[in-house]
């Protein structure tokens, strides 16, 4: 009873910030994102008549306490979908760093679910997945449909899923992360979401976030680059506005993450084909036409405080890689 | 017919952006501000039969165009209540550099209107000084009362005016302006308060601004730094907020403004009194308790990026220097 899945992270463009049911994962607003080719999660699920309590490997590292309570509460899901009570080896690899601006709790929750899920036999269709893994992390109920991907709100646990609206093949956009701190975020993401209201600015997002994800989904049928750009951009502002003027305040964004945005706004002016959004963090996403590559790449890393730049390209959804039952 | 009179810049602990009305500078919300002690405008206005058109020197540069005609229908306003039509010769000296983040046309037009309407001869109340100074510029009409200062946003001309609400003596405090660029701003206030309506953001902050207004006079009131400290940082978090998601979108943060803010927030969580708060522009003004300023003028110098630190200190109101008539 073991199987192995894969899955990307993905960025989002229209974003998720706060949730309408803490418990579930219900968010507060629907969201649209592109999955990220390249940088994605392994985990391999096993279930075993020789195990007292579940264990979790995440980059080699064993976790305890709050972490493996999560993975542990997230199985537990799947066991009473399947009328299981084994305890499960859970080994996850990532290949990029964890908890920096790309957001590895999406691709891992979305592994995590489809493995599990198929090592215990169950049949979900990808919808009953994608609300699966939004248990274990919003945004992974984004992973694990193919390429741009709309997260309905939903009003409970049935109705809150995501859904591809154009495959990885529909567009390909690169994504060059300006990585500027492998630090890890002061405040995940998980209790953030619990600040978001505390904003006066949330109800406002909130209330205009259909309607731009409404139109950043046309600019995404269309192929409409310079749409995409002014949209994105204004939506990412608007949630580290509302982070910014929470209480107590998270202010996420570094220096150099300043610098990479004024640069892509610059880039931009010039009719280079960029746009940047920043995730929960210092990171800069700089979303690429693939002429605009190149010069991106150069001119971010000229960048003080700049210290990588890492590359994805429009990716698919969750894989399976093995099943042995 | 000639008067010199002087007024301090101000710095607003509650902050105005975006017009009602935007020819009478009606604001969309109440303000509330401290006068800069040190950092003042000086003109002289003189009022002459052998000028057949106004002319304005400012910091030793003649004006033109728009600039001139900004002063040239300031004084038709103190002319026509005068039944004067003599034009006027306006020389102008600010003590610190203009257009950067600290409000030099608050300060000037200030004292413009002081000088005018006393060399004029006409018999001014505060309120009806400070309402001619909105015309101007709409801070202005706060550079004319003594120390702090709240600028009632009003539904007309003559409700829209400023007062104090405690005398400079009443708390010393003071601001270290970390100067982060000396460039002009790329988008002026002016314009700028036009664009403020674009802002989804923009009907939340004028809505909760008069709460916060009435919080923070109470913290002036009591002086109770720390409340003063969260509300004026979040004030100015949630204007910067507005600036950003207007469209077009102003980011006036450079990096340095960004790594003096959060130097400024470790700082008070070791116990430091200091707040941050900045205008439209990159420079960043951090109020102080008296025994906070060597230590937070040492740790900005510190930053890279901080070119120089300007000191001020709670301000009286707009005074005349001189009159001959």
């Amino acid at each position: 009873m073991q199987a192995t899945a894969c899955a990307h992270s993905n960025i989002a463009l229209i974003k998720y910030w706060g949730n309408r049911d803490h418990a579930l994962r219900l968010p507060a607003n629907p969201s649209l994102s592109m999955n990220l080719g390249g940088l994605f999660t392994r985990t391999t699920v096993r279930f075993r008549d020789d195990l007292t309590a579940d264990q979790a490997v995440v980059d080699d590292q064993l976790l305890h306490g709050a972490a493996l309570a999560r993975v542990s509460a997230h199985l537990d899901y799947a066991r009473r979908l399947a009328g299981c009570t084994l305890r499960a080896e859970v080994i996850s690899h990532n290949n990029f760093p964890a908890g920096a601006g790309i957001a590895s709790s999406a691709s891992a929750f979305a592994a995590l679910s489809l493995a599990a899920a198929t090592a215990l036999g169950l049949q979900l269709s990808e919808r009953e997945l994608s609300t699966y893994a939004r248990l274990g992390s919003g945004s992974a109920a984004r992973s694990v449909p193919n390429g741009f991907v709309v997260w309905h709100a939903g009003s409970d646990h049935a109705s809150s899923y995501a859904e591809s609206i154009a495959p990885a093949d529909h567009w390909l956009l690169v994504d060059l992360v300006a990585i500027i701190s492998a630090a890890h975020k002061a405040v995940g993401s998980t209790e953030g979401h619990r600040l978001a209201e505390s904003s006066p600015f949330q109800a406002a997002r909130v209330a205009t976030a259909p309607a731009r994800l409404a139109e950043c989904v046309q600019a995404v049928l269309s192929r409409d680059f310079e749409r995409l750009a002014r949209l994105v951009e204004l939506d990412s502002d608007m949630m580290h506005a509302v982070m910014q003027t929470s209480t107590p305040p998270l202010l996420y964004w570094l220096p150099p993450t300043l610098a990479v945005m004024q640069r892509v706004r610059a880039l931009r002016a010039e009719g280079v084909g960029v746009c940047y959004t920043i995730d929960a963090g210092a990171n800069v996403h700089c979303l690429c036409l693939p002429s605009a590559v190149a010069r991106v790449r150069a001119e971010l890393l000229a960048i003080e405080g700049v210290g990588a730049v890492r590359e994805a390209s429009t990716g698919g959804g969750a894989w399976l890689e093995s099943v042995q039952r």
